[in-house]
């Protein structure tokens, strides 16, 4: 079960890291995948953070069709060149060629504006705030679970506004309250926010923000973007509102993240003992491992197990005992499960278990302490926090090390071959950004120089004072 | 706003609720729907419900990709010819016409048993319990939006055990405990359970059981099942494990429950004034409906409305003033609200709201009252136990008094004109059955004729003395 490490190939450490925790695999059409039960259940409580986050907001779910008439791409020219290369077209329906054929959706900015011109008809219908969790497709030729594949699942969310300035409040908000709180706050992995550049933003939008994260090689993972869509969508569905004034266009967001999170969590906290999992967002907090089949030790497990679920903890008792502790110990590390109790006969008998942290796994003498059965529930939980903070810890550390001012592009490019590069938008330039991408280096986005606070995000590209924030990216 | 009656037509009047609630509306592609946020939000609550009780088996959640390869469901043949004439099948991907077709998932034995012959090797990974909530593509060609949909979300529990009978015995468990219980305990739907005949099993199962519930028109409408695979697909797909002795194909069962069932809500415990939701899964559970603009009635609205959130209830304070007060209650009478408190300022002046109560719309007289505003939250509570009692009562005396003892194929399709028959089986049939299929009468499910208990349910159709539940179906 041992994995590549991460200096000797970072890749082939991820992809180990997938597999033997079990989080996911390749499905049989390309670019598809499984995500296994545990992987899932990690999902399940992304989701729910993220969407009691979406709620608070004033959004609302709602479901919109997998299928899309073909001509819905067709009316907005760049959104549809943006997508096309990437659409899964189904040809066949009920056993029938199909005389139009439909899309199956690569997002859903198409078909959910077709509805809201349906429901936007006076002022009092404004502002309308909807959100869907869905599997969308687009057709991916270089696969990588959780980062690029074929089917993924995400949030989309797709709302209608007065003015330009609510719009854009709007999707501020989402990128500071919803994703960056969620990112920061659960995920513990620190972001970088700001606009897209013109080359980079979505099809379709008129400014794209978003959170960019580091990832352990250096190499930057676009987390999450929140669009400004001005009217291009509202002019193409004819979404209109009545108010004293007279009729006018709405104005747009959409906003999403997806299964790709995962990977940003695999890649900014794991480490050679494999993943590792803030406190606060694992579906198994702790997990006691039972040394022995002994009456005594399984009754205590069970006793302790029961104590740490009343105070609300997520514990699962291993009690597998045909296999050897070493090895259990070592699959839960993989699993990046924070907290390990390992219980045996002559621990029971000294009213102790050993706590081990699995984020000091790589520190083993750090990392193991006998506690005393009396006080096991409030270790355990100290343990817990304190392994998150220092997790959210390591992770601010990281990126901070690997961010290199530069001046110039030949500096860009030997900072970013082990971290992010920042540098002046006004030095680099539109020019300079397509010398960088030729040489694979992107700007992730620009941010403000002196920003007031780390929410005060830039309007435009075209402001003065904006820095470039450079990488490699997944 | 008026709705169609139901006495005029049932169709209609379900096609109006659907609309005027704003549940769900049809999507551009034929047989696709929108479920708006109001019906989506019944959904999410449903959602919940059905997946705590999943879970409470011992069964975790995962996902599996959308794209089937078109040999996957050539594997077995029964169950290719169940699905192939309603396949949607993608030919293009990344602008490229495919070399093999993909198949939209309509349901996914194949490829998650695909999987489950990976994973189990030995009689310790069993019994291994699958679900995952999705959404599935049946090319539809006579729509109705919740009742039968192009694509509608769902969930697929998929399982593998050691023997037929821990199989048997957990298809039994999720129809009772996960399936009967959330329909009869959440839904206030009563349903009959039974084992679906040979002509109307699930196409590749050994046995198929059902959940069936009567609609207000007396219809039947198939709300859930849970079905015993036998070895067809461990043997299609090689699914064994390793035992003491020997090399085993393992047992396996399939389940689900999909959104069709928002069209069993509505058509059990709808009326003329539109939908009636239980309270325990009402979204929105109260309703305070602000008379008029004054800021008196606002504050004590939003007073009563945080004392009800304090204590537990879903409320939402409606302060659309520009509206009537008949309009607005139609409206969200429409929407099934159990209760509604009503409040101006003659009624701040006299410490009391008017409360009314959704389930009595149609005897007006009934349903309102005033309550003292000391008591206003205890008085509220009650009424929201009264009305989903009330329901509850209502939908189990339609079933009761719609259910008729029948002899004969005449008789049967007589009684199936206004309700279910209940006709011994011996006495029917697959020879009767067939006759009351030619006239749009079938066997919704067998039960036995002197069950031990409600989950005491037949293990095969040739067991004696089993009767035929009979009726119309959606």
């Amino acid at each position: 079960m041992a994995l590549t490490s991460q200096s000797k190939d970072f890749p082939k450490w991820y992809q180990d890291v997938v597999a033997k925790a079990e989080l996911a695999e390749g499905g049989p059409v390309r670019g598809t995948m499984v995500i296994r039960p545990y992987g899932y259940s990690i999902w399940e409580r992304m989701q729910a953070e993220v969407d009691v986050r979406i709620k608070a907001t004033g959004t609302q779910n709602a479901y919109f069709p997998l299928f899309i008439p073909e001509e819905y791409l067709q009316k907005e020219a760049t959104h549809l060149e943006g997508f096309s290369p990437e659409l899964a077209v189904v040809t066949y329906g009920g056993g029938k060629e199909l005389s139009e054929p439909v899309v199956v959706r690569p997002t859903s900015e198409t078909i959910i504006n077709s509805f809201i011109a349906k429901w936007v008809k006076s002022h009092r219908d404004l502002p309308l705030k909807l959100n869907q969790w869905a599997n969308v497709v687009r057709w991916e030729m270089r696969p990588r679970i959780f980062l690029r594949t074929t089917e993924f699942l995400w949030q989309e969310g797709h709302t209608a506004h007065a003015t330009e300035e609510e719009a854009w409040d709007f999707a501020v908000q989402i990128l500071n309250e919803v994703y960056r709180d969620f990112m920061e706050g659960v995920l513990k992995v620190p972001v970088f926010t700001g606009i897209k550049t013109e080359a980079e933003k979505f099809p379709g939008a008129t400014h794209s923000l978003a959170c960019e994260a580091m990832m352990k090689d250096g190499k930057a993972l676009q987390m999450g973007t929140s669009h400004a869509l001005g009217q291009s969508f509202s002019k193409m569905f004819n979404i209109k509102y009545l108010d004293k004034d007279g009729e006018h266009f709405v104005w747009q967001t959409s906003w999403g993240v997806s299964s790709r999170m995962m990977g940003g969590l695999i890649m900014t906290h794991g480490d050679d003992s494999g993943l590792n999992i803030p406190s606060g967002l694992a579906p198994i907090q702790v997990v006691i491992i039972v040394v022995k089949d002994d009456p005594e030790v399984l009754e205590m497990a069970d006793k302790i197990s029961n104590e740490l679920i009343e105070a609300g903890v997520r514990v699962v008792v291993d009690t597998s005992t045909q296999e050897s502790v070493g090895r259990r110990s070592v699959d839960w590390e993989i699993k990046g499960i924070p907290v390990r109790l390992e219980l045996g006969p002559r621990d029971v008998k000294e009213n102790q278990a050993i706590l081990v942290r699995r984020d000091l796994a790589q520190n083993k003498d750090l990392a193991k302490a006998p506690v005393s059965l009396d006080d096991v529930v409030s270790k355990t939980s100290d343990a817990l926090l304190e392994a998150e903070e220092q997790i959210a810890k390591a992770a601010l550390t990281q990126k901070n090390e690997n961010t290199f001012p530069v001046k110039s592009i030949d500096e860009a490019l030997e900072a970013t071959k082990t971290g992010f590069a920042v540098m002046p938008w006004d030095d680099l330039g539109a020019s300079g950004e397509a010398v960088l991408l030729e040489n694979g280096v992107s700007v992730r986005c620009l941010q403000k120089s002196s920003p007031e606070n780390e929410r005060d995000l830039p309007k435009s590209t075209d402001e003065p004072n904006l820095v470039a924030i450079l990488a490699r990216a997944y």
